[in-house]
């Protein structure tokens, strides 16, 4: 695999905690699928008081860190660390950037291998993850999405613009526009059909109804960490220092609010009624062993300002991404979810570093916890598309689920689960876990009502 | 005129504090043109300790109010209003709603009247506003540009799609985008000729350069009070309880990247260098005597869910917005600014609680200090247009300024005022005061230095 080749290679991100032979003293860390001793990531919880907490998953468990915080473990950077663990959200934390990231993650991998004289100190503070509350990792203060898949850029590109799939501009510069930050909820979080303005394709003129294109999006979520100066563009080469970890997003959208509403200024309300994203976020530390050159297009044209030698040996990074559909009926009757998609952020036509550059261009300043979207990652091959409006061609062919039941688009009752993880030959593997959302029937909305004359 | 019909009408938002005759005992704000008793408009400062304070601008001068807090002057909802106003940001008291802005306004209204008990109780707390530093007045969570001008969409349309200026939904729905909060600044700021990957004209081939078409936007301001929930779409009648208040923006915009990298997905990096507000929020309470009927456009289609009693008859506002122009040679050889243009915000095809509503159809949530910018306020005549892209058609034609200087775009050096005031024929006047920045050359950027191959 290409990640094992990066491991033999001089990969100046890996170090002692990406060690395969690691063992940790907390049985169910070792083999976990998602949270073993090599991932660690951050995340908020409420405790039973209420209050937020930041944790590190590991294993079946979340550690507290208010608790762990009581006990001072740790000195010099990692101890900075835990300090500013020890707050409401991951924000302060994220601010100190790469180098206290990197010392937190050492001592704490320490901490948790076999031996370690902190065991006890640690198991004081574990929560059985089952019995834990999981919220937003951060305040996000901006979300930007970005439109980092070629492919999803091209077939979509088909279907609104058949002749002029994709857009000059679309090799020279990541493709970007501005997300809404409030309406961003963690994992679980019930997804309410929107009602919005809509062509009728019969009639051809605009009216209130609730979506009838209901869609989701398989991106990757991207935070960043260090926040960067106003009026100030950050060099490709310092962008890494910046970039603190990831999550799995769904950003929904609703096709036919989408088609009527987007020009000439982009997609609103059809976007902006909900995203979700996954409770945990995995650093860039976690992500060093699966780093790879990215995909190397034929024509690419270069573009000196976001090229560099290490965004074009460690740029890429290989993060498995799967879909999952269940839907009511499937739930009822015991039927295991179908795998709508899979799909890896290798594809990716822009590099997460690329992507933080250029939003710095013009002098933009990033905050810690800002979002940065992916945008739907589409594979090359047709079971890598990230959304139906890929898969179902705008909803013109419908895909065929067990129990006999038939999706051109969402219906009410559908849960989406998009997970993703990291693994490589020599048996590294670590998890993004899941962001799941249930489609629930549309609200009451005094708009629907209005139009209805009542 | 049109505001002081309204005023002869049930106009329901007016209460005494609109009282043309009302006399202050500080003789400044007597006929001030900015901000006389009539007014009070919200901001924040820095004080001598460098501490953020909330203040209230009143003839030349501001009231800390964090020293008034200190007296409690005020009691029951004015009471409640000042509690949150000790504060180093406007957020907490934008959240309690139009019923505390209301209340307060009306305390503060009788306190600064002559005769007042609370004369000296005040006169302890005024800073001369030459002396006070302003800030932004409140934390921006998320910030939302509209297109509401029918005008600016016209003209601009013709630059960009001569055989289809206005797409098909404009007159259906507002029209709007997500920007970005995180480079809002106050008036003041200095503007950084921002450095972005534009189209040669020669050579049709993209490259990164210093923008040659630097131009402002004469846009309204408009912040969120009240919080609105998540999942749920308010309506049109209850849209008023959400607006706060208003002040002048500028949105400063770069057309020869916006060109190339604004398709599919809208603005990005044109427009993210900077915005610029105004310091001082005007309260919808302060603008009720300028409430007139919204602009009839012949042929406007009925939307329901936009429409109401309340919005058809009190839904517009004559708020005057003024943009001046002063560059470097004009200061040195004292030559007063040049007005490139004269509007009225009255003009708007939708209006603000028409824009709020819309923000909310299809669930999204809008938080206090959340702000919406107008658009671009061009009016239906030439001197009306709000920036440069329309008055010089692209840079095709030049304005003339004193002093034989010529501008398509904006220069290095040039300093940009944008005003706003409301004035009736009965004496009232106040004013949105003004937002101001100054070009600055493009700073040192590093993709620049790379594309030359430093």
């Amino acid at each position: 695999m290409e990640s094992d080749t990066k491991l033999n290679q001089q990969n100046p991100f890996l170090d002692g905690t990406h060690d395969p032979s690691l063992i940790s003293w907390l049985d169910s860390a070792n083999g976990h699928p998602f949270f073993s001793i090599h991932n660690l990531p951050f995340g908020v919880f409420k405790d039973s008081d209420g209050i937020r907490r930041c944790g590190v998953a590991i294993g079946d468990y979340v550690i507290n860190l208010h608790k762990l915080w009581a006990d001072r473990p740790f000195t010099g950077k990692a101890g900075e660390g835990l300090e500013a663990l020890n707050d409401t959200s991951l924000n302060r934390f994220m601010s100190l950037g790469r180098e206290v990231s990197k010392a937190f993650r050492q001592s704490l991998s320490k901490a948790l291998t076999s031996g370690s004289k902190w065991e006890s100190s640690i198991r004081k503070t574990l929560m059985p993850m089952s019995e834990v509350s999981l919220c937003l990792p951060c305040h996000i203060d901006d979300y930007t999405d970005f439109y980092t898949s070629i492919h999803h850029a091209t077939s979509v590109g088909k279907l609104f613009r058949p002749d002029n799939p994709l857009l000059p501009n679309y090799q020279w510069l990541p493709i970007g526009y501005h997300g809404r930050a409030s309406s961003i909820h963690p994992s679980g979080t019930q997804v309410y059909r929107p009602v919005g303005q809509c062509l009728n394709p019969t009639t051809q003129t605009p009216e209130l109804t609730a979506t009838a294109k209901l869609d989701y999006e398989v991106e990757l979520g991207i935070f960043v960490g260090r926040p960067t100066p106003a009026f100030e563009a950050v060099a490709i080469e310092q962008a890494e220092q910046h970039f603190f970890g990831v999550c799995m997003l769904n950003d929904w959208s609703a096709r036919d609010i989408q088609a009527w509403e987007y020009q000439p200024l982009g997609p609103f309300l059809s976007k902006n009624f909900m995203s979700s994203i996954s409770p945990w976020v995995v650093t860039a530390e976690a992500l060093a062993p699966f780093r790879l050159p990215p995909t190397r297009y034929a024509n690419r044209p270069k573009v000196p300002s976001l090229e560099s030698y290490e965004n074009s040996v460690f740029g890429g990074f290989d993060i498995q991404m799967t879909c999952h559909l269940r839907t009511a009926q499937m739930r009822k009757n015991g039927i295991p979810a179908k795998k709508l998609s899979q799909t890896s952020f290798k594809h990716a036509f822009w590099t997460i570093n690329q992507m933080l550059s250029h939003h710095t261009q013009t002098g933009c300043n990033l905050n810690s916890g800002d979002l940065l979207g992916s945008g739907t990652q589409s594979g090359p091959n047709a079971a890598e598309a990230g959304s139906l409006l890929e898969i179902t061609r705008g909803g013109q062919d419908s895909i065929a689920l067990p129990g006999n039941e038939f999706r051109g688009f969402l219906e009410d009752g559908d849960e989406i689960e998009l997970s993703g993880f990291c693994e490589s030959e020599n048996g590294l593997r670590i998890g993004l876990g899941s962001v799941v959302g249930r489609i629930a029937p549309a609200f009451s909305s005094p708009h629907l009502s209005k139009q209805a004359g009542e």
